[in-house]
Formats: C-alpha cells, structure tokens, sequence
C-alpha cells in the first residue's frame, strides 16, 4: 500500500506536458528569439521565415532526436494541436498590439514561473528519449544516453544548423571548450535515467523524475535571482577531471603559464573577470 | 460521359514527364550550373565533381524529400534511366565540339521553351510529393504541404549546402527577408494541391494541375519576354500581410524612416532602384 | 579441390578485422586528430568534445553510410565493444603520461605497419558498403559504388562537417579541384567490387579483395618510404581524361596560358614546384 507521499510522486510523473507546460516552453523559446538582433524585421518582411525558426526553436529537440534515429524530422508537423499552440504563442509575440505579452513578460515573476516550468519539460523529454531509443538499441546505453540528451538540450544544435544556412551564426573561439549549463545538466540527467532504466541505478523512475526536477527547477530560478553562474556541481567537475584527465590540464596550464610570462603584460589577470562577465550576460540572453 | 474538354485535361494531367519534360529540366538546370563563375574549370579539372554538383541540381527536389521522410537521399541514383539521361545531357552541355548545345541554347525560342516545360515538371513534382507524404501523415497537411515544397521547389536548398560544403556560397544580407519567386509560387501550388487532396478545394485532381500548370508556365514565360521581375500575385500578398501583420510593419516602416533621417542623406530614394535591378538580375541567372 | 594458395586467400578474405586492425585503424584516426593544432587543448578542456571528435574520426565512413542509407546515424554507438576500443586508444593516446604512445608512434616501422593495417581495412569496409548497400537496391550499381565509397573513405566528410560547425575548417581554393589519393583509390576500390558483385568482373571476391588490398598496401607503404606523392596510376587517369574530357582540357589551359602572358610575369613556373611541396606535406598530415 503506497503511502500519499508516493502517490503525490506518482501523479507527478505522469502530469501531461500539454498544455500548460509546453506553453511555458514556447514561450521562453521564442522570447529569446525575440531578443536576438533582428528578429522583429525577418518576422515583418518574411513572417514565414521568422515563424519556421519559432518552429526549430520549440522542437528541435525533438527534430534532432529523428535526425539521429533517421526517423521523418517532419515528423513534428503532424502533430497539429502542438504546431498550432506554439504559433499562436509565436504570432501573440510578434504581433500583438503594443507588444502586451513582451511587456507582462519583462515582469520577473513571470519569467521565473515560465523558466521553472520550462525546466519542467526538460526532464519529460530526456525520459521520453531514453525510453524512445531503447525500443531501438535494448543494451545501446550510449544510444540512450545520446537521445536523452538529444531530445533534452539538443535544440541549440538545430538553431546553429539554421543559423550557419543563414550566414547569421558568429563562433566565438572558446565556444567548443565550454559546454553550456542546460547541456551539462541535461547530459547528466540522460546518464541518471539511462542507468536508471538499465537497473544500475536502484531508485524508481517516477522518484528519479521528482528528485531531478526539483534539482533543476531550483537551481535554475536560483541562478536567475542572484543573477550568477556558478554551475552547483563544479566542484565535483573539477574534481572529476582533474583525476580522470589531471596531468595533462597541469602540463597544459603550466604550457598556459609559459606563454603569458613570454607575452609580457598582466594580461591574464584581467582575462578571468572579462571572461566571468561575458559568460554571465550569455547565460541570461540564451536558453535550450 | 466526360466531355472532350475533360479527356483533354485528363490526358494532360496523365502525361509522363520521362522523357521530354525531364529532359527540358535537366537541360535549364545544367546550362544554369554551366553560366556560374568557375563551372567550366571545375568540370575540366574534377569532372566527378561537376557531374555531382549537376546531379544535385537535377535531383535536389526530390533528394530534400527524401531527407525530411527519412528516406535513402541516394534513392536517385537507383533510376539508372534518368542518371543517364541527366549526365548524358551534362556532358554534352559542357564536352561539346565548339559548344554547339550552348549556342543553341541562346536563342530565346529554345529557352523559353525549355523553361515552359521546366514549369510543367514542377506540377509534377508538387502533386507527387503531396500524395507520398499522405502515405505517411494521413491528416498531416502541414507535411504535405512540406514535402510538396520540398519536392518542387527544394534543389535551392541542396545547392546551398553544397556550396556551404565547397566554401562558394556568398550570403547576401537580405537573402533570407525575400523568398524567390519559384519558392513563391511552389508554395502557393502545394497549399491549393493539399487543401484539394484533403477535399478542402472543390475542384478536381487533373483540373487544379491543368490550371496551375498554365499559369505558371504563361508567369514564367512572359517574366522572361518582358525581362521584369514584377509578381503577378504581388498585391494579394502585400495585402494578406498587411492585413495579418499589419501593425508591425507600419512600425517597422516608421522606424526605418527615421533611421533615413538620421543618416542625413537622400540614399533612400535611390536604394530601391538598385535593389530593382539587382533583383532582375539574379532572376536571370538563378534556377529552381 | 582446392589448391593451398586459394585456402590462403580464403582464409586471408575471412579475417576478422576485430581486434588488432580495428586498432590500427583508431590508432591512426587518432594519432593524426592529436597532430591538429589546438586538439590536446580541447582535450584538457572539453574531453568529451574530443572524445566525440576521435569516435567521428574512427567511425566516420560507417556514419555517413547510413546517413545515405537512411539509417540511424547513431548505430556505431549500439556496437560497445568497438566503442570501449576506440575511447580506450583516445584515452591512452591523449593522457598517457610521459606520452609513451605518441613516442612509441613516432617509429617509422610502428608507423608503417599501422598504416598498412589501416589500408586492409578499407578493402573490408568497401566489401561491406557494396553488399550492404546491394540488399536495398538490387541492380542499383551507382549506389553500390557510392556506399562502398562512403564506407571506404567518406570519413573526411563527416569530419568537414564537424569542423564546418566548429568553424575551424579552412578551406583551400583548389580543394574541390583535386580528389585525394585515398577518395581515387577508394573509388576504383569500390568500382571493381561493385562490378565483381554484378558478375560483370570475371573474378572472384575473395581474390579481388587480396590482390587490391596488396596494391593499396604495397603503395601506401612505398609512398611512405620515398615520401613522395606521386600516385601509381596517374597516366592511366590522365589519358582517361583525355580521352573523355580532353578538347575541354586544352582550351581550358590555353585559356590560362593566355591569362599567364596577359599577367606578365614568370609565376606560372614557379607555381607547380610550390603546389607539389604543399600536396606532399598535406599526404602526411591528412589521413582517412
């Protein structure tokens, strides 16, 4: 006989994502769209142009995950009742009058209810992919944990596929060293589910979905609040690599070392607060 | 009893494009790929490679179909007919004695023929993805409408990656606010096709390909008597999207306005007779 | 009743590629990834960002033939143990310390019997291409040839692709000019089976795969000794292109001659001897 707490559990895992819920997510997806440089002119001279990207940004996930299993990534074309929300969402965004749901939106207690929600999304769809690439692959654990986090943070792949066809996409030169936060948290859960799936992890689905959630949420509107970066298992990454791939990082900063003493300024001083800063400012304009 | 009149358009729409209509496309999109900067070189030095860039030219529509229903993209090369109908017609336009096939190509009655003709293969193209993506999605209408697009009016999207791939594609800024007016007319062709197989449009299979099939070869022909650019659809669609997205581009106007008069100088005025020419000119030259 | 030199041969066609020419072929992937500039920063950095590059490098024919294929891309990750090999090679390669691997690869002997081992298992994964490729299409040859091809060599696309993405792929102006040594002679590669496999080849599989693979051993190695780029059968390929292409051939480099004089200046002679030193590094550097 479960006990309420279970059953409160249980009901959590099997809340439907519609409609509530993906609409927190269009709707963070296709602000920042809004935000970025230039979107409110694509979207008045080629609404359809501007309302395909709305499009790549609330499914591509998903698209990326078919791309993957070479299945049809139309697929979520036919899904109407979703297209249909996500380009009301896009139209009430780009076109209502006075710009009423930009200006609601700019209130924080908003974002961080749509954000938390959205958040919320994340942990359906890496269990959705986990799920989806085990009825591939039975024992692919790499498959499984490469679709969960496909499916979970992979609509920035699909945004850079678009932008790179639009010649819009500018690289920064460290982008490849530095794996985003949603990326880093969404590979993570994809790892946990995975082996949670393959009963190496000796916790329940329905729990593992509640406890994943809540650590997600929360360190998510946290990072919104105080307005900081810090990722909460960084110290636990650090630690990792260092005894994983240590001597190399070592010989490689001391390379580091070597060649600021050779250039002669205190330039790397003042690298780390520039660096800090940016990578504060990217945390609050982008969103997977 | 059918009348004469419907036995002729039954007939018509009854047609096969093998081997005529195939061989006009094939002739247009070739002698497009010969006029490019740099194409005789590349087929001297690497003729595999032109053959290639050739195929994908002739095959991209259907090739972009096959990727979005993840389909083999290489299913074109199973068509061992058309492979070589279409590389017997490359190698003649750019191996040729004395370029005989491209002299008789600059006539005007020889291309507008073979682009009426290109015209009418487009139909085909529209009508046959529709029906291959109902086989998939039966009430995906947004998928047909894709893969009708995609199969009609996609080789422009192929070419763009293989020019990505190669390094030769320029972007110019303001290539993703205008569709072309193929990709217009595409569009337009795969809505009317899908809303009349999903029996929203009252007008039968064989009549809409009949009309549509005139009207676009009778646009295409006399855009190129006429040597202008101007759609004949052009006021239906400024005032769809005044009346959709109205508000946003009066404010967009607006802010261009005083952007102009920022910039202190009368360069407004001669900006849109520039851009008329240059678009005229890419007309010419560009093919999908 | 068989002789012993065609149990030989036989036995020789049978051989498992499993495990040692597996790891030839990750050692030499890899090894050359290392040699990239920038590669050992981006593995202290970002491991799992070199890591998937290594297993892109490793696996990347098998990636792209599916692609064409329309199945799952992601397949080579179902396969453990071959994915435990290749991260174990890309493991001990990049964080060995004191780099023995890296010394004891930069033995020529060690280089030269890792390239060799390579070059069999491109007869292997050609074989495999066109069969695979022969239960989809039965009488489709162009596609044989074309997945024998993308198995054999096609890694260098998929890498291309990475780096286009990445934003760190330079290309060269003539690149697209000039198919590589391994693309030609995997090409014939693919070719001769292709036409073994239709019956159109008087020979059989197991002898065609010993005797070609003896040849693309043989020339890798002795292009490896001598240091020299000069391809085997290059005056069969350009009478070929003489024969096929020619009138084109010597109007084009007419045409150049005719630029050269216009240019005023000798360059044209010191052109060929700087373009050859740039293809012979290049042999070295680049490997697939």
């Amino acid at each position: 006989m479960e006990s309420p707490w279970d059953e409160l559990i249980l009901s959590f895992s099997r809340t439907s994502m519609f409609p509530f819920f993906d609409i927190a997510h269009y709707l963070v997806s296709v602000m920042a769209l809004k935000r970025e440089p230039g979107a409110v002119t694509v979207a008045c001279k080629n609404p359809l142009s501007s309302w395909f990207t709305a499009m790549l940004r609330c499914f591509g996930g998903g698209i990326l995950s078919c791309i993957l299993l070479a299945e049809p990534p139309l697929r979520f074309l036919a899904n109407n009742t979703n297209i249909l929300l996500a380009s009301s969402i896009w139209y009430i965004i780009f076109f209502c009058p006075s710009d009423l749901v930009c200006q609601a939106y700019s209130f924080q207690p908003v974002q961080l209810l749509a954000a938390g929600m959205k958040e919320v999304t994340r942990t359906w769809k890496i269990v959705g992919g986990v799920t989806h690439a085990n009825s591939y692959y039975k024992n692919g654990w790499l498959v499984m944990i490469a679709i969960g986090w496909a499916r979970g943070a992979g609509g920035s792949i699909i945004t850079t596929f678009e932008q790179l066809i639009k010649g819009t996409w500018k690289r920064e030169a460290d982008d490849w060293l530095k794996m985003s936060y949603p990326s880093k948290i969404t590979l993570l859960g994809s790892v946990m589910f995975t082996f949670q799936h393959t009963k190496h992890l000796a916790i329940s689905k329905h729990n593992l979905m509640f406890f994943y959630t809540i650590f997600i949420v929360a360190t998510k509107v946290a990072m919104m609040l105080t307005q900081t970066s810090i990722v909460p298992f960084a110290p636990f990454e650090d630690a990792l690599g260092r005894v994983l791939f240590g001597s190399q990082q070592l010989s490689s900063s001391s390379a580091k070392k070597s060649e600021t003493k050779f250039n002669g300024t205190g330039s790397s001083t003042s690298k780390p607060t520039a660096e800090a800063s940016d990578n504060l400012q990217k945390k609050h304009s982008k969103t997977e």
